[in-house]
């Protein structure tokens, strides 16, 4: 292993925040470092309690985190924050300011904060921010808190990869369990009504309780709903409990095991599929050989069906030669 | 070639009904003629239009696609539709419903009506969909309607693979124009303001109109607004003209020529990636070969990385030594 690798491997281990800095960096920018690195750091990950909050902007989604984090803290836990950002043009400022305000925890040497954006992320955002909790969960971090906006493929996927996803409803947006009903509210272990305090929370919580008792979970979990006021804290130790609770039920049973199996399969077949046309591509399809193969397809000379298995035919035997 | 695909093609070609039915639900079926079928037929297509009709559920595409297809008709043509129906279980009734409207059309044998639902093709809606258009044109359309609901990455996706692309507006949905700003109004190439005989409808043409001025397209193309009363078909001869108008801009220039090869180069990569993975795991990850692996990573016994070099490495050996 190069002597750059190990020395920022050790670092991360001892949970050096600059080195955790530029290992997530190196992720996201695909530096050539960051295979080896995540190599080395995945063997001493797997233990962090991986938690997804989403909701609605607007939610207080930020604060809760915030409060949560701090919860942790005072319980002695590390604990590292992946803000997920879409990077819209529109929603860019708030979000910002919402991670300004995060940083009441910047000073917290237990606490590691990194935004995420969603765009411009090659190969997905889901493999890039696994990626970084393997990152966090290596460096010593109990427990880690994903924040997405809970909207997009992306970000269900990004809540798949958490050991427990967390909804935060809040009251006066009617619509909001109509809305997410179609794939957020079924992914959900446990719901929370925010700004408990404003009118309409009851209702919002009585909705909640009457569509989850209309459908039983496989795996028997009956998701609680925790009502919170996350600027004054209120409700956040309860939400830990609840935390807790499904932590302590999830390991029991098989359903931690078997989700995560679930989310590596078809994070394995991903990274199966993408490494497989980065090497095809890089091999078969340089030097203009892509556009020669796309001429043809355009006179209809060739059909895309025979152009991928010459292709595909032309690295094994490349490759084959080589390796015997 | 076996004698059933050679019979098979030989009937799609001469425009057989039954038989190109049977095509197209072998490429949704994955039937293994679907492959060499598609070999034989692609050398005989490229020469339809291509033409993509987006808009919201209730805009009145059924009605405006019928009516475009009989003015084409009227015109000599041969037409193939092809509805693309978000398979939810609240819409599917209405779609329904137009369907059977649209087969008003079903007796005239040069015209071609197909339904294609968006759940559950495996690799995706749009080579699917796409597959479908290379049999009709091969059949002799020359004309191809492609007809999507214009939410979602699948649709954006198959307005794509169209020549041109039209967008349906209706007045009184005010929202409209915010909703599909994001992705969808930038894709198209004309744009229809149908039920025209409504109030609100000279304020959406007007909103349509200063949002176009903004944005000047980098090919010159300055996309004209038609209005429409599908019902009664008036405007519909505008329409064609407005797309005859957009056919010859594209294919006097290299438009048409570089929106294909666009979209051949996305189309070709994301079928050398799906067959690449569907080799490798039909030769590496058979019989719980892939769950023994899924094991040794929830045990961070070894790096997902890892994992995948040494699933390549075993597909290349036993393709090499068997080649060589």
């Amino acid at each position: 292993m190069p002597e750059v690798i190990r020395d920022l491997v050790e670092k991360v281990l001892a949970g050096d925040r600059r080195a955790i800095a530029r290992a997530i960096s190196a992720v996201e920018d695909r530096d050539p470092v960051a295979v080896p690195l995540l190599k080395e750091l995945f063997s001493r990950a797997g233990r962090a309690l991986v938690v997804g909050i989403t909701g609605s902007p607007g939610a207080g989604k930020s604060t809760l985190v915030e409060k949560l984090a701090r919860e942790y803290r005072g319980k002695g836990a590390r604990v590292g924050i992946v803000a997920v950002d879409p990077t819209s043009p529109f929603s860019g400022g708030a979000i910002l300011g919402d991670r300004v305000r995060m940083q009441g925890l910047a000073n917290d040497a237990g606490v590691y904060i990194r935004s995420m954006a969603t765009r411009g992320q090659l190969g997905g955002l889901a493999p890039t921010t696994h990626d970084a909790v393997t990152i966090l969960d290596a460096a010593g971090c109990e427990v880690v808190l994903i924040e997405t906006v809970g909207v997009g493929q992306d970000e269900v996927e990004v809540a798949r990869l958490a050991d427990v996803t967390v909804l935060l409803l809040v009251p006066g947006m009617g619509d909001d369990i109509q809305t997410f009903k179609a794939g957020v509210m079924e992914i959900a272990d446990l719901y929370v009504v925010n700004k408990a305090d404003r009118p309409g929370a009851d209702r919002i919580e009585q909705e909640v309780t009457a569509m989850l008792s209309l459908n039983s979970r496989p795996d028997g979990w009956r998701p609680p709903v925790v009502k919170t006021v996350a600027t004054t804290g209120q409700g956040i130790g309860e939400l830990c409990q609840a935390l807790d609770q499904f932590r302590t039920f999830s390991e029991r049973g098989d359903v931690r095991e078997s989700r995560r199996k679930e989310h590596w399969r078809s994070r394995l077949l991903e990274l199966l599929r993408q490494t497989l046309l980065e090497r095809v591509v890089a091999r078969q399809l340089r030097d203009g050989a892509l556009d020669r193969q796309l001429d043809d397809l355009l006179s209809h000379k060739r059909d895309p069906y025979s152009v991928v298995e010459g292709i595909i035919a032309g690295f094994m035997a490349r490759n084959g030669s080589r390796q015997s």
